[in-house]
């Protein structure tokens, strides 16, 4: 990893919310969640990313799930709060929320759902930095925004201590390689990638931690990985990623539904599995994985070496 | 226009909002936008839609507005609701305050920023047409949701009872004929298209109706539109069109932004100069079109004829 | 229809290219069509375009297919030749060979599978209307080329001279409006669109022309359409316009393939089905619609009162 | 890299195509550019690739490039060539010429221009693989192709021995690792990364090599790059990546021309520069770049350590 001193690094996952069977917050399983994934050695919890399912939550329940994160987690590691919202005064009002709740540092999109502009996102950092009193993080993901955060944008902003660092979820691996190398002259700075099978490979390109959606459910295996590259070990860290990515073929088991549903599922279906969360039921609109995907994702956490291994309670 | 007896029809435009100098919600002007749009013989009126800057308002804001434009409507139109939210729970929590605040109908996009699909489209309108007891509109703007309506699953919705009508702003020319031609036999089914530029065209292919941003600024010349299709006068429906479609090219002026603040920023900026509102503020991080670009209007305006009437205050 | 003199207007087909069991191509059903093409009333011959296959053929079939619609119409109304080629020396060398052969007109769009930009494009249109002694055709078709011909480059090249029409298959139905707006001015500049079912909206929206890849199956439709607009009975092209959209229906029918393959596909159905070309069969890698499609097709045919009825020979 | 014997693996630059001041093919500066990337320490050369201009090439052109890569190769390494044509029989057809004149293997993408369908793909490889008696590589470049091939068809085409490897140019780093992790029990199967900037982090994820269009500048680089992979030096191979991407800014140098105009023409201005090629001339409609990008390419370089450096003649 980088020579620069970043405040946000190693594995931070992006804390799935699992439901009741009703569908409404289920406390006793987030709160199992986040021990098991402090004591999987977490430095981090990314709290109302995608990965939460946040698009789904109302207001209050994103508030609830970040009181719970907060109270669960106790001051042990950061929480990173996804202000996931449409544009400038949403985000801002999101933002101050989270900010009374507890948590460390905030996290934006681009504008979406309207149309934007270099000029505009530029400007809806910046306001939303001057506004809220915590960290800000911009999360590049095209996949729902559908606008990619330009490097010179995010570097020139980082630059201008607007942002503290960058969820990167674009798969665009050269603009990530662009980014470590720009950030490199500025202290402080997070570069973060979002995805789960490339770690080992982003850490060798100086990311300087990743938040993983596979990390719900295998923290222990990204921790492993996270040190072992820090360490410069990189044939155990290969070896790592190589058995975390297999673990993740679970995202493409559903067919017929929304990769959303496909792969947030496949986390909610494999912790149920684990013991960890009680059910594997999805926010509506989304369906849960039926009976066949659940024996095809035990089958893959058992290859992975994670079926009937005791899980901390 | 179609031998249905479709229950919106005419001329809806999405009512713009209108802020004061300070971003805050400007209450007499959007009460004089009102009176101005019902004095130019719509049909009724589209509140909260992508036009009035739903996407930049915080909740208050959206039922302020709501309240506002009821209470100036006075029952005089319909007043239909947009309720653009990400997911199902959240659009459900929107429809429920529309339907207190007085809507007569709601509108729906697919659910957006996250991924989806067409089972979940599905079921998604179905979820809100059981909770919400008010009509229900699908709005099918890809370049806002990014996925696009399939004519098939809009027409089975329909057949089903659980679409009241669409508006689409899909661009998709060939979809459109597509759904009133499927639509024939629906009887009530609203189709209504939102593009400024072929009303014409559209309402000789069976639309019932149009949602058009810039009628909020020449709501006289769509009702002649209207009125001069439903006599199939085409001539004269023609004519009207294409001098709304010339007006229509205030949007294109701006450069260097984009396209919502170019396109929003010219209809507030027309709006401001024939009096109706105070200013074209535009909500944050959208900056308002300058001196060159009001003067560029100014002329357009003219041209059509907007400038120097009287305008009902 | 507009009051300019475009030079090529009314019904203009894109030939399609009939193919030998054997994926040769069937000179006698070739020549049957253009026959069949040219009692059906049409006004010109469009070759080689995306309906051609034009993807799918080799040089030297190209040559052969533009040799024998040349020959077939012996000068009966003028041949229009696809010069469908990534990059400009591309089509000027295609462009060169179709003037040999004999072709009118020429048509190409924006260079393709390289990254391009609108100077380039503009040069490109620019160089090949230098190079190539033909009224040059500009083709919008982003659903293959990946890139939107902007309205105003497309009215800047009109106004100089170098384009001497377009053909709008991009599905943009304000660009469209806007383009025959623009060329208004533009005597001789001809406005074709590409969309089978809104032909009578986009006469009356001032097109000179349409180039329905379904004209094929119906040309004397698509020419009673088009004779209805040019007196201004707009009910006459309305319900004759409803019925072709109700036929256009086939090529919806297939699925599992390629739209290529489904579109296409029906309409070389239709035309083995009406008795005009001996078979189906695709260019590789597509196959030919199999037989639940064919009765699908052949039911949509005689809805549209197509079957059975005498077909020129 | 991996257990497997591919049979195509290290440096396999993407072989530029020089141009004379007339727009020609520069027969002496190609040859000149065979013998410096053959001196680099390349292990094959892929002629006629989206960097060779292909796009922009006439027919006879691009064997007389084909050919006189082969003649300065001379057999000592494997020439890979484009078989870059819009669909089937042509791709079979350009295939025949290149083993007619010498290449090693061919390179193919899916059908472009047209729409496509998995189906279709699967039978187009298949096709080819057929018909053309050389190993077959996919080429996966979706900014061109405007399709994505999926990880499961590759694999599959793979394992039946239709495919012998694939050059992936997709940017889907989470695609790329399921490619090498599926492709490892598949002896002889080729996996080359096409991405300048993260050749480092795909090595070490199991690529086989890389095919960087960079590598015309400084093969050299790429050489001690894939090199310090293969004997796990990990840390060297990151220092001169990183190197590396610095260079590869200079693909952002030039602003207002295609990404295509701007990259490739900056690899030419750089082997121009180096004294490689005579000029930096581009294909029309292309622009060379000017005075101001040319300083900042030589600055890049001088930083690289590659101005002023004895190059090999």
């Amino acid at each position: 990893m980088t020579a620069r001193q970043a405040q946000f690094t190693g594995v931070i996952p992006p804390v799935v919310t699992p439901l009741t069977a009703e569908g409404e917050i289920d406390q006793a399983s987030l709160e199992r969640l986040v021990a098991f994934l402090l004591e999987g050695g977490v430095s981090g919890l990314f709290a109302l990313g995608s990965s939460s399912e946040t698009a789904y939550l109302t207001e209050d329940q994103r508030s609830r799930v970040l009181e719970i994160i907060v109270g669960a987690n106790a001051g042990q590691v950061p929480v990173i709060a996804g202000a996931i919202e449409t544009t400038t005064n949403r985000v801002i009002e999101r933002g101050g929320i989270s900010k009374k709740l507890g948590a460390d540092a905030v996290v934006a999109t681009a504008p979406f759902y309207t149309r934007t502009h270099d000029t505009e996102i530029d400007r809806h950092f910046r306001l939303i930095a001057d506004a809220v009193d915590l960290p800000l993080f911009a999360y590049d993901v095209p996949v729902c925004v559908h606008s990619k955060l330009s490097t010179e944008l995010v570097l020139k902003l980082a630059a201008d201590g607007v942002l503290a660092g960058i969820k990167d979820s674009s798969g665009d691996d050269v603009g990530f390689r662009r980014l470590t190398l720009g950030a490199a002259p500025l202290p402080g700075f997070s570069v973060l990638t979002g995805h789960e099978v490339v770690v080992d490979a982003m850490l060798l390109g100086d990311a300087d931690g990743a938040v993983p959606g596979l990390a719900n459910v295998d923290p222990h295996g990204y921790t492993r990985l996270v040190n072992a590259a820090a360490d410069a070990d990189w044939a155990t860290a290969k070896a790592e990623q190589d058995r975390l990515a297999r673990l993740f073929e679970m995202v493409f088991v559903a067919k017929g539904t929304s990769g959303t549903a496909a792969g947030l599922g496949a986390f909610k279906t494999a912790l149920m599995l684990r013991g960890i969360i009680a059910t594997n039921v999805m926010s509506e609109p989304m369906l849960p994985l039926g009976g066949t995907e659940t024996a095809a994702i035990a089958e893959l956490l058992d290859t992975a070496g994670l079926l009937g291994t005791a899980v901390p309670r």
